[in-house]
């Protein structure tokens, strides 16, 4: 599990601590701390489907402070706007990679404020810098699971898995291509379809798009047996 | 706005939809597409903040086939597990790199089942291939508002933004921090806590401490006025 301390300042929706649970659980991430929770009945978030252990973990802490005490670095979460900030702002793409490093070495805080009113002055000035989630400007403010959702998945986020190809299937070979070919200008041949006159044009015509479906070696199976019975029903 | 349709395949709960239109406004996507959706209504999906318009706006369709007939591309999202897949499976990072590619020539479809069964084999069968979130294998399964914004970053996400450094501060001059060195020498000195005996060597820490805080200029200027200010009290 992630040493990532989740830390929900002030929350007022149970739907939403058990959403962020969620998350966590989901992402692999089990440490949950709430700052003077406005509902003290929060361990009975209904929406928290298998993160019930992170929700009878979390622990209550009467100030912020005291919530990122053991913290080697803490980091608030702002939809930006209306504030002047006079911390150093990172996007969460470039935000969560640095978490990421530092996890390596020291516990971190990630700090999300309330619902309506997010991370307040006095909160912020605990965080050594901000990130905001690259949300359009003109609807910047993102509900409170979405936002605890889609920073843990950018920190557990395997930038590799970006770049690698899914496993290649085994293409059909050039023979079975050939051989579908044929048969379906057979096919296509007895159904009237290619008229004699531009013969030569339309075979290679339907051998390029034969080429072009980039079948693999089952399917070019599959589909030789289909043209097969129809050529079959053609002919009888 | 992006051209992406997010397709809710027979959705439960009013609040998901709800939520589904809000990371859609959040990262700039409008076209939300219902099949089949248990409540309908939904319009009145109370946690969708700023959406009202991607919900008033959203179709209803009786059948998949005809929420993406006119789609390029089919996508369908899945937390595998339970199911024996007959299709290219996709993690997230690749697939939403796919995604993005993919439209700037065609709309896109990337398609949510309902909350309890997931999307269902028929659906899938639609589906050019299938894309999950790098959830734990012990806890797949997400919310669907949390699931929707999660796919939704990845496709709007920004690669070169995990590179960009931010905007580096001007740094303290070596002639500022050495200002601070001596100051702070003397401070020390004039409190006790520089013993006679080991003063050389505590000087070249001091100095290497001083060095390792790193200060911005402005920073290194507020330093040296709070210094100024202790040391004129010990002196007076």
């Amino acid at each position: 599990m992630n040493p990532l301390r989740v830390v929900l300042v002030a929350p007022r929706n149970p739907l939403n601590i058990g959403a962020a649970a969620r998350a966590m659980s989901n992402f692999g991430f089990s440490e949950l701390r709430l700052v003077n929770p406005y509902e003290v009945a929060f361990r009975e978030a209904r929406s928290a489907v298998k993160a019930q252990k992170i929700l009878t973990d979390a622990r209550e802490f009467p100030t912020l402070a005291e919530a990122v005490a053991d913290c080697g670095l803490v980091v608030g979460t702002t939809s930006i706007g209306n504030r002047a900030l006079e911390h150093p702002l990172r996007r969460l793409e470039y935000g969560g990679r640095l978490i990421a490093k530092k996890l390596a070495t020291a516990p971190v805080a990630l700090l999300f404020g309330s619902e309506k009113f997010g991370l307040s002055n006095e909160d912020l000035s605990h965080c050594h810098w901000l990130m905001r989630i690259p949300t359009r400007e003109e609807h910047g403010s993102m509900n409170l699971g979405q936002a605890v959702a889609v920073c843990l998945y950018e920190i557990i986020r395997n930038p590799a898995a970006a770049k690698t190809k899914p496993e290649p299937r085994r293409p059909a070979s050039a023979g079975d291509l050939e051989r579908l070919t044929t048969l379906l200008e057979d096919v296509l041949d007895r159904s009237g379809y290619v008229h004699a006159r531009v013969e030569g044009s339309t075979r290679m015509k339907i051998r390029r798009l034969v080429r072009r479906l980039n079948l693999n070696a089952h399917d070019a199976e599959v589909w030789l047996g289909m043209l097969r019975q129809i050529h079959w029903k053609l002919v009888s």
